[in-house]
């Protein structure tokens, strides 16, 4: 994702960063940058030095003045992330002072006004958490022997989720981001008027769902422990992400385009996916169910997912596409 | 050390933190403090608690405006400290944004001028390392069989090492502080001209160099493996830090005194001396020797440490003292 956005990331800082309106000058010579869920490096390492590394470039080729600029770098994600991992992965040559910022980005961060540049890739499609109706049985909503949006009533309850986190998520950048200030967000989108269970991340998702069913069947875990586990994950349509980014009115969309990801040549590596699949969602499973599951379920998961992959090659798979979504702080 | 200071911090705030001279005001709300070697809590929310609720009282008391002031707090220690226990305990109805600043405090680690108060307690002894001739066998300051201020050419060896390294530090401070900012540091101190041999912690710190030769007399660890130890630690005197301060000429000296820590009572209580050098030297030892002698040598260390609780109180030994020097960014 981050070498498929380098140029994006170049194009957007060296036409739309106005270094003069951020107030960058001769009284304030640092650049504040954040990456918001930024997990453990490396990725988040190779993001922070393309998006320096423009700067400076354009820095050089467009100011009179030259500055002595500083870089104070901002990684963020969850208190649960592994903080110590990736400060000690930091790159030892880097040219920016590292900041930690434990907390989920769906409350406030940083104090007001006080980013000049945010970044954020593969995060947003995470949920603050599951929405509550669908692990409530007198609830319409209620995901019985399902993991992710399932039924239109889920589904809706998902959405409701996901509105209300991403206002929020606007908003309280909004106050952090300086006037003029970037905000460069790359995510999983599904196409509009699809049903989650139709997208390619659905059918992975759903697979997972069987697999943890055939081991209650199997009497390995409770019914009842994976009726109460979801996926707290929601791929926005972009319509969706336009209208929320609309309706909270603090931002102008610059750019909001798709870029090729290779998905689908993704898709086919087995190995790849379970990796993928693993990385993600083997924390939030070991919490759940106990440590003792995760072997079984993924030679398990590795196993359906081989004898599924044409389900990924009909044609009524439509698969997620990567958006980058460019806004400028009002 | 936290509690004990409090007084000191309050009055501190109240009478030499000038919040115009900062650029605190309707364009600069928000109040950057900084804890120099945090280590992982409690102790520094609590000290970050004082200095917070001096500030907001200073700020109601005497400002005629009334802004809406924002705290951020960077939590700085070398990067081997366990940020993600730092992180997870961290106090929830905080009312600071929170960062962590994984580096040595010997390197810059923020941008220019973007810190207006910083504080420290019982950091400043740990030099950034221990000074090269002291491990050298063809060095007159080899310290042979012993861990730390023995003869005086290893003193010497120290004291330049000690010198280099806070010199540093007020350096890489005085870039970093906004001009007008505050530097609280409370440190262990010794009385001037009294060997390192003759203080308390130099006592302390001998105990435990003879328990470990006295593990390798037992063929437990090698002999090079203590003589390739040392503690990388200086207790500094006063006239010594004074002395560097004018030197580096970027500060003025608000405060410099001694501050009651109870440290003769503490002596008394092998529990809590024990616990304390633990804490302290554990990991240390652990890294150098292996995980598999530190039951054995505190163990040990608690024999020795009551078997010579007298030597405590000899009228020669000279107890520590606990010194806040209050420094103001010219």
């Amino acid at each position: 994702m981050v070498d498929a956005g380098k140029q994006l990331i170049n194009e957007v800082i060296s036409e739309k960063l106005d270094m003069e309106k951020l107030g960058i000058g001769p009284n304030c010579t640092t650049i504040t940058v954040a990456d918001l869920g930024c997990s453990i490096g490396p990725n988040t390492f190779y993001a922070i030095q393309i998006i320096i590394e423009a700067i400076k470039l354009k820095h050089i080729t467009k100011s009179s003045e030259s500055l002595n600029l500083e870089f104070q770098v901002y990684f963020n994600d969850n208190i649960s992330n592994d903080f110590n991992m990736l400060f000690r992965s930091l790159p030892p040559s880097r040219e920016y002072y590292v900041v930690g910022v434990p907390n989920s980005f769906y409350e406030r961060l940083f104090p007001k006004s006080s980013i000049h540049l945010m970044y954020s890739s593969a995060s947003l499609h995470w949920l603050s958490g599951v929405p509550k109706e669908v692990k409530d049985p007198n609830s319409l909503a209620w995901n019985e022997e399902r993991i992710y949006c399932a039924t239109e009533e889920v589904t809706k309850a998902y959405s409701c989720q996901f509105e209300k986190d991403m206002k929020s998520f606007l908003r309280t950048r909004a106050e952090e981001l300086v006037s003029g200030g970037l905000m460069m967000l790359f995510t999983v989108v599904r196409q509009k008027d699809t049903a989650h269970s139709q997208t390619s991340s659905g059918k992975f998702y759903d697979i997972l769902g069987s697999c943890l069913i055939k081991m209650a069947n199997r009497g390995l875990i409770s019914k009842e422990k994976v009726n109460s586990f979801n996926l707290p994950i929601y791929n926005a349509s972009t319509e969706e992400l336009k209208e929320l980014i609309d309706e909270v009115n603090y931002f102008t969309i610059e750019r909001m385009e798709e870029y090729s990801l290779g998905s689908i040549k993704m898709a086919r590596d087995t190995q790849v996916v379970i990796s993928h699949i693993r990385a993600a969602f083997e924390g939030l499973i070991r919490n759940h169910f106990g440590d003792e599951v995760i072997e079984e379920l993924f030679e398990d998961y590795t196993k359906a997912y081989a004898e599924n992959l044409n389900t990924f090659q009909e044609s009524s798979t439509k698969h997620n596409s990567t958006f980058a979504i460019i806004l400028k702080r009002i």
